[in-house]
């Protein structure tokens, strides 16, 4: 089989593994050979291989390299060959509430506390239950497995119930059982919440995929006690520690007026902060601010399409990537803040708003954006270790995408490509823990048709349990 | 058949037409019956058809109604079905640069002069011909067929050539053939680029779907003589007028120098502005300015993506809007300003960027960014006599988007998933004078791999004629 180093366009990418086999004497046996017409590494020099091959084994990454390097050395089981196609890390969403895939649309274009107290609040009241969870999370992972997201960060209710959905789709995933100092669909108090965590922590323990983790909901929503509670427990199983952080101007204006201080100088006071702290958000960050999330190593989660479509506002990103903090991309929640799970879009996005917001087209170039939707946001997950590039040694999570349609052509730039022409559409294979999960033609790990169905019959059911409180 | 009023989520979508006749006397006979869950006419009061139709004979639109009402009433002799799909006009990009698909990425991230004098000129400069046009034009208007986009306006060079691409593809278009005070590919001085245009004016003049135009670049680049001769030729041929309007500040700043006002007040007190007139940006428009186009009922092609991307600013559309101008959205040219030509996109960054500039987030609602890419675009373009609705008496230009993937599922909103979540893939119907140019499997008009591989040849050539020029 023949590698095209350039694209022959207007060609059927072919999707049959090659026959092929090695003669090659002393080579070593491997579980997978991806070949594609690139593989870019998001290494620490942003290597790139034209044609480029990824030898997989057990799940992880053996060797990245040329096709005929590679096949000089290792004997591969399965060969999957993309020629057509760009094979990157997967991209990694670093803050979602997947199970509100079932709110899609519920209501957009309205102020953030009207569309939370007169839709999501009475809507999730009525509705959220170990089975919605399952159903809406196995929606969103449906879209991201198709739209070539390998692991994303969630915060929502029912978290072991989303980690077993997640579980049987093959994502990779950093879940948080989210506590409000109110009572929330499963737990109704702290001792409650301390409790059902730590069962949930304790059952996720050494999961390979699924990393169990504490969701303190925000400053202006838990107290110190449950705060400090939520951190506690994080730090006895060396768990993440998800919060939402300066989101909107009205958060920082609640916590000066309680603490008389920022947010993010609150949480250092109470000694909130460190390592394994994931932020979302952290529009209205000050310098200050900033200079103490790098000091502390926590990672912030930047959500464009979100600040930009509540009028949250815009995200100092620069600032924060140049102080030294990893920034990773999210969509946040698909209702109301965004309406897909889409990673290229937020890369799309996050990049645009920053060249208009500082009025330098040359801020967050390209490769900066796909940094931030790979390596940076593993970073910013502390899970960079294990995933975020291509490197042996990594686990083998990897997407293909296909740049041989109308909108990718002519390709003078593979980076420039990817992050501002590539569509969910364009992904052509899904990769976890090397485990095929979406081939170009079906998602093997999710029956796509119930899955469907289930969400229509959910959104049926939430209108009925809304009829006379809402409009729709 | 049966038309599903709600999903059938995971059903595939049949396309084949539909074996029923109509026995019902007395029906008039039409060519096309076009069948949907949803047709969203995006008339004056928005109506929306659950089950929908529209009827077509001769390329125009005799009917819209329900299904079973048309079917009392028409007999047609093609019917095509979409149960799952939501049937809308199509779209109009307002501001392209069609031909310049071929330079999509040679250089992005980069400030807009560099860019230009580096990579844009100099590659224009040995490459612009008839035969680049056509190549250029062929692959945009395939992206735009495949993705929903049914008109656009252009502005470039050998637009008599432009015009014969579009009219082999299907689409609707008004192309402007640009005029500068330097020397352009296809005239060297004002007396040729009237003779040029006159030529292109005469030829065109009449088509029903070609519609020539004229297009001064910008006040910046053409002094008071181009440009008053350019709308002397667009009057006496009752052609549009196309020109680039406070793009950037250093426009505002050169125009300000030179004749002590704003570029909008200079092209009136020269007597510029009228009713032809489509401005491209408008960026930096100023209160009198917006009260200045409205009087003259300037129509304003507002281009998001464009204008974050090179970092220009944020075009005031709210209070443009407001003041009675009817703003159409646009892609402007991918290679730079944009990487593709998803009118999708267009909607959702536009509603996004308004809402977090403005801090306000029920500016631009879904319902108001659609009319800005159907019916407001057709009346910025003054074309809405023909285009922009689905209503009897306009020409059959519609769209059917399919709705049943996991993105767009659960469907809670029509017009928020149209303009949020749905994605240039979801297009499986592009309809332009009542003529199928795609049907969810094949563009009938473009040979595709012909296309793509042109591109692939204009690439190669392109980057060898740069050779020691540039770094690519």
């Amino acid at each position: 089989m023949t590698l095209a180093a350039s694209l022959a366009p207007g060609a059927e990418t072919p999707h049959a593994p090659s026959k092929q086999k090695s003669s090659v004497s002393r080579v070593s046996s491997i579980d997978t050979l991806v070949t594609a017409g690139w593989v870019v590494t998001m290494d620490g020099s942003d290597r790139v291989f034209s044609p480029g091959a990824v030898a997989i084994s057990k799940g992880g990454i053996v060797a990245v390299g040329t096709p005929s390097e590679l096949l000089s050395v290792y004997s591969p089981k399965q060969k999957i060959s993309r020629p057509h196609s760009v094979v990157l890390p997967g991209l990694i969403n670093t803050h979602t509430h997947a199970a509100m895939s079932l709110f899609r649309g519920i209501a957009d274009d309205l102020p953030l506390m009207e569309w939370l107290t007169r839709f999501i609040f009475p809507a999730e009241g009525k509705n959220v239950s170990p089975a919605f969870v399952k159903a809406g999370t196995t929606l969103a992972c449906l879209e991201m497995i198709r739209g070539g997201t390998t692991t994303f960060a969630d915060m929502y209710y029912f978290e072991s119930d989303v980690a077993e959905a997640v579980d049987a789709c093959g994502l990779r995933a950093v879940l948080g059982e989210t506590w409000l100092d109110f009572p929330v669909p499963d737990h109704k108090d702290l001792a409650e919440s301390i409790t059902v965590t730590r069962a949930f922590l304790e059952k996720w323990k050494g999961h390979p995929r699924v990393v169990a983790a504490v969701a303190p909901h925000a400053p202006y929503t838990n107290a110190k006690e449950s705060l400090l509670a939520a951190r506690d427990l994080a730090l006895e199983f060396k768990a993440p520690l998800l919060i939402h952080l300066s989101e909107t101007k009205d958060e920082q204006k609640q916590i000066a007026e309680k603490h008389g201080m920022t947010p993010t100088k609150w949480l250092e006071s109470i000694g909130f902060l460190g390592p394994s702290v994931l932020a979302a958000h952290g529009v209205w960050l000050d310098a200050d601010d900033i200079r103490l999330l790098a000091e502390r190593h926590v990672g912030l989660a930047h959500n464009p399409e979100s600040n930009m479509k509540l009028a949250s506002g815009i995200a100092p990103v620069v600032a924060a990537r140049k102080a030294g903090i990893a920034v990773g991309l999210g969509t946040d929640g698909v209702a109301g803040s965004n309406n897909d799970h889409d990673m290229w879009e937020a890369m799309d996005f996050a990049g645009k708003l920053a060249k208009v917001s500082s009025g330098d087209p040359t801020v967050l170039p390209a490769r900066d954006l796909l940094r931030m939707a790979t390596i940076e946001a593993a970073r910013a997950m502390k899970l960079d270790d294990r995933i975020g590039s291509l490197e042996t040694g990594k686990r083998a999570d990897l997407v293909a995408v296909d740049l041989s349609g109308p909108r990718t052509q002519p390709l003078w730039d593979v980076f420039s490509t990817l992050v501002y022409a590539v569509k969910q559409e364009d992904v052509c294979l899904t990769m976890v823990e090397g485990r095929v999960l979406w081939d170009g033609r079906t998602v093997r790990t999710v029956d796509a048709a119930k899955t469907l169905c289930e969400a229509e019959e959910w959104r049926s059911r939430i209108a009925a349990s809304l009829k006379g409180t809402i409009a729709k």
